[in-house]
């Protein structure tokens, strides 16, 4: 029911992403007169899908609280979720309100052992290929620990993604040298590069423009920065673009330019499509759920489902509990292995 | 002395920016055998400038404590800082070490009345014209007063630059709704909002894709999100370019689209320019210093060069005074006018 488009756009999305991976179930849940006049128009769809009616949808202008208070138990938002805790679902997808979906997910699956805060990743395209940016956007402020739990995490992710087995992992901070930054950045690196993990390979800070050059696999940064890292990144894009698209129809030669090279400029428009990245991923919860942007259109809802088929048959949910499990067994060892003295 | 090329770059920079700006008057500082020979080269540049050899220069790896140490009272970083608390100079432009240098204007310069930190600001590049964008990298973190004292400070330098009387200014943030982001911001915002200031239009919250934008004139963050942001929307900037070049050479039609439109390019590759936004500008000292890219080449030494003269034209200097002035008069009559009952 959620996006700026509701279920329209919401089940064509599913049909391509269907398409593409075939062995796709979906557990639908909304409203049934908007959603099953589109369903029965697609009996591919149809036939892949289980439908539950719900009388409630969250608003995209609903405050968590508010959504909490009205939607809980009942709303096509919760239950979706709700799906992934009974393990009907692997992964939940929504295109709904950020904040609702972050507070129903919290509430409903629960942060995983040791976890204080769950962490929204993105895919960030870069020179390299793709990264994994997090925290986009779930909290404000983090911790050195939450710094490190997100590096965990972040590599579960690459490595369910990418298929990489050590994924590199780096600080986002203002300079490279150990110096720099805000404490509980430096205490996360001191930490990190002291004690070797089996599931990351850390590579110290890195900076702003490190993110479109794709030096690590995965950056590492607090919920404000990594949202206007976010979003200065997608704003700087479309400002390129305008300035692209008003050089070339400026005179004729550049039109005439254009026309020859459009096939190259096709590429790059392809490239450059918000719609490929769509999908933040919730981290730390016991289980997936994947928002999409709210404003995207069906191409950008299937690469949200494309990302969410990938994070279920790639057990993502099982890489991250794995490892923070063997972390903090490991930090309990050691800790056990201080004398009695040493704590006096 | 300073930036990764010395002197020869920075004697050619300040060579063309005396033919844009011929009443320029430079007051050099450096070591006389690297200095001397390109000023002798070029006539009419010697005849513009006052030469004063330095024996000590400040190295770019410098760490600010070891630049104070070593380098005070003697070294050309310091003494181009003093010749502006001398009034010898209007401005002090250089391409030199970043932390040394700032670390040597406050101990110089000393922060202005009422201002507890200095701000970096940038010129922003958008959509709609040039942006001001502070604090990007002089501090990590910022409360509210100081967020408040940096929107007057870029208002100031907005209408010393841009010539608009009352500026748009907005604090950058996760979202545009009042109950976002971080204490300070808020508590920012609320006062900016119920105070109105003469000298800026606070026009609220704004978010990372507001920069590329241009929706206001004056973007107001702390140092530590300011200097990802900056950094992001360069590296953004690169990888675009880097697609864009892969995409016109990668077929015969793609590569003559391209010698068509080739002015196109030029203009667009002229809009990208990351060395006309050239120069840092340090505010709330008593003084002006302006810090440019220490990679950057002739033509990005001259943009820093353009840019301390309009400051010094304009008297960015003055105008920063007075707005701080009449705002604490301003605070200390209102809180002159609460009455005592209602601080028991």
């Amino acid at each position: 029911m959620g996006g700026d488009h509701g279920p329209a756009v919401v089940l064509a999305g599913a049909a391509i992403a269907l398409k593409r991976h075939p062995d796709t179930r979906f557990v639908l849940f909304g409203e049934s007169d908007l959603v099953l006049p589109h369903l029965d128009a697609d009996p591919e769809l149809s036939a892949a899908s289980t439908f539950h009616h719900c009388d409630v949808s969250i608003r995209m202008d609903d405050k968590p609280s508010q959504a909490l208070r009205q939607g809980r138990y009942k709303s096509s938002m919760w239950r979706a979720i709700e799906a992934v805790k009974t393990r009907e679902a692997d992964v939940a997808v929504s295109a709904g309100n950020t904040g609702a979906l972050m507070a129903m997910a919290k509430f409903c699956l629960r942060t995983m052992a040791n976890i204080e805060r769950p962490a929204i990743a993105a895919i960030w395209p870069t020179l390299r290929g793709d990264s994994i940016v997090l925290d986009v956007g779930a909290t404000i402020g983090a911790d050195a620990q939450q710094l490190i739990d997100f590096s965990m995490m972040g590599g579960a992710m690459a490595r369910a993604l990418f298929g990489v087995e050590r994924p590199t992992v780096g600080l986002l901070n203002i300079g490279v040298e150990e110096v720099k930054g805000q404490d509980e950045i430096r205490e996360a690196g001191r930490f990190l590069k002291e004690t070797p993990l089996s599931g990351i390979d850390y590579r110290g800070f890195v900076e702003g423009d490190d993110l479109g050059k794709g030096t690590v696999d995965v950056v590492v940064t607090e919920g404000f920065t990594g949202n206007i890292a976010l979003k200065t990144a997608e704003g700087t894009a479309k400002q390129i673009g305008a300035y692209l698209r008003a050089a070339m129809s400026q005179t004729w030669l550049a039109k005439a330019g254009y026309i020859l090279a459009r096939s190259a400029f096709e590429r790059l428009r392809d490239k450059m499509d918000p719609r490929k990245a769509n999908g933040g991923v919730f981290l730390g919860l016991n289980g997936i759920v994947i928002k999409s942007h709210g404003g995207t259109d069906a191409e950008g809802i299937a690469a949200a489902i494309d990302l969410a088929h990938a994070m279920a048959r790639n057990g993502l949910r099982e890489k991250i509990e794995a490892d923070l499990k063997s972390f903090y067994l490991r930090v309990s060892e050691e800790a056990a292995e201080i004398p009695e003295s040493n704590l006096q």
